[in-house]
């Protein structure tokens, strides 16, 4: 910094000192320019807080906020184009449905209901994708845009008004030492500063029609996020209650244990077959042979069953025993 | 343990131990019996993970659902009945936008939107703990009801059968030294336990479609809360539009300064009197008095104002200057 210069410094901060501490009265600006002032302050808070915000609507678990941008970046200095979408929670209890519903097979009724339910859940996360890239597009990039460039110069341009406003007030107060000239060219440089101050927060209040227009276009792409979920949801619903009537006509199966018949012989089998069995040779690998140098055993033939009502055929549940 | 009790044990872990190093052969299960255990084993795991995925799917931030359910259990303790709800992502944006919106006023029309759009995602959030409150009375609850009972039940019936198995296993590999009695005995136990949990296990499998009617309720409360999100955001849509019209129509300002006048005079007032202000007398507040022991200074009477078309006055940017 110059000698210059940082005599001016000097100037500023005793005269800043002098209002702060002895209570000297400045310059004071006009009401016009206090109140615009004022609310470009309010703008300046309020798009921190409302990008901020946005964000965690559209991203809400910070953990996996932080660790998708950590991997974005990365592959960003990789090169690697492509980037990955946050993992949104309808495509991951989606995913899960999904899962379970086949491993249950559609046999089950609860497996389909999972597996249909999974499909729908994922084309929500894929409208909610959506939903995040249109909403960053349409008003999280505007609204940076306008806090970088527009705010961060007027913020500059008060910084400025400001400064020459000390300096102005400085050699104000020291009139029989600084000469007028210098006064009235410390005046003027205020003014020209305080008039390109004042220029551009006028623009930026005058054209707060474009942060209607961002609002608007958040709510648009919301309302398209909804109807696409409601149309999506409205599919499944129908197919589940589809689901729910066939499976409320459906006969009633019961269970019943088959009677146990235990008695002697030597093909020492313990055999589980049971009428449901397709293949009967499964059941023969599932005996067991004991050693023949033991006694002759009691040999117990097992035979268990369902038995539906549809069936027709109802055993009692009985069971004999002979034993020695 | 009894010493009985003590023995039985030791028998189960030595015919275990011969089964798995030994590769002793134990009493197969029917597959009918096996296919249903594994079933069950599925919608055990299923139930764990669908639980969990729905309630993060609900409160996605695990920090503020760590801290709602913490604050909630001492105010249990504290026999306060009233429950916190969840943070909404849509509440805290809207707050944040009806605050900043009333701050900035109506005049401003981002101001207007912000707030108009702060009310409706209020109102979408409201829609959302309504949500968050039926998923976990029709869906949440009624699964964990059936972990924590049902399949409970059945995890212990599963593992009596696995240990009675063992111990009839046992005395059959020892038939010479254990009583034939016993070992009917050790199978009469373990069909009986077999025949329960097959039981159990079936009615659990027969009723899937209770499962179905939760899965059903749960995408109904789903549809709900988008259907109602819909409705609030459209109400909304249709406002903003009125706006954007209302402020395209307007004529728009221009911003002008003032011609600055500089001349000599003994009142001593540098003022930024401006067309817009209502009180004058405020304006002679805005005024600095010099000390009366200083030479007369040069006195700079500066007018700011704005001038818009629609007022039908358009002075030149001009600037006359008059200083000694």
């Amino acid at each position: 910094m110059s000698v210059s210069g940082m005599k001016k410094q000097l100037h500023k901060a005793s005269q800043l000192l002098s209002e702060r501490l002895m209570g000297a009265e400045g310059t004071k600006l006009d009401d016009d320019f206090l109140q615009m002032e004022k609310r470009v302050a309010v703008i300046q808070i309020l798009l921190v807080e409302l990008l901020s915000k946005t964000t965690e609507f559209l991203q809400p678990n910070p953990a996996y906020r932080a660790k998708l941008s950590m991997l974005n970046t990365m592959s960003r200095i990789r090169g690697q184009g492509k980037l990955l979408g946050y993992p949104q929670t309808e495509g991951t209890l989606g995913e899960c449905m999904a899962h379970y519903g086949q491993e249950l097979g559609h046999t089950s009724e609860f497996g389909g209901a999972l597996a249909n339910a999974g499909e729908a859940l994922q084309e929500v996360a894929q409208a909610r994708d959506a939903l995040d890239v249109n909403v960053k597009r349409t008003f999280i990039d505007p609204l940076q845009d306008l806090h970088n460039t527009e705010m961060k110069e007027i913020r500059y341009q008060l910084k400025k008004v400001n400064g020459r406003r000390l300096d102005f007030d400085y050699k104000r107060r020291r009139k029989g030492k600084v000469p007028v000239e210098d006064v009235r060219q410390a005046l003027d440089k205020f003014m020209s500063s305080k008039e390109l101050a004042e220029r551009s927060m006028f623009i930026l209040l005058q054209n707060d029609v474009d942060q209607l227009s961002h609002v608007a276009s958040l709510v648009n792409t919301l309302l398209d996020f909804h109807r696409n979920a409601h149309r999506i949801l409205l599919g499944l619903h129908s197919n589940l209650q589809a689901r729910l009537t066939a499976a409320s006509n459906k006969p009633e199966r019961r269970f019943r244990p088959r009677k146990i018949q235990v008695r002697r012989n030597t093909t020492a089998a313990l055999d589980f077959t049971t009428s449901r069995q397709s293949h009967p040779q499964e059941s023969s690998s599932q005996c067991y042979r004991p050693d023949p140098a033991a006694p002759s055993p009691v040999i117990l033939t097992v035979n268990w069953s369902w038995i539906s009502p549809v069936a027709g055929r109802s055993t009692p549940s009985t069971r004999t025993t002979r034993a020695s």
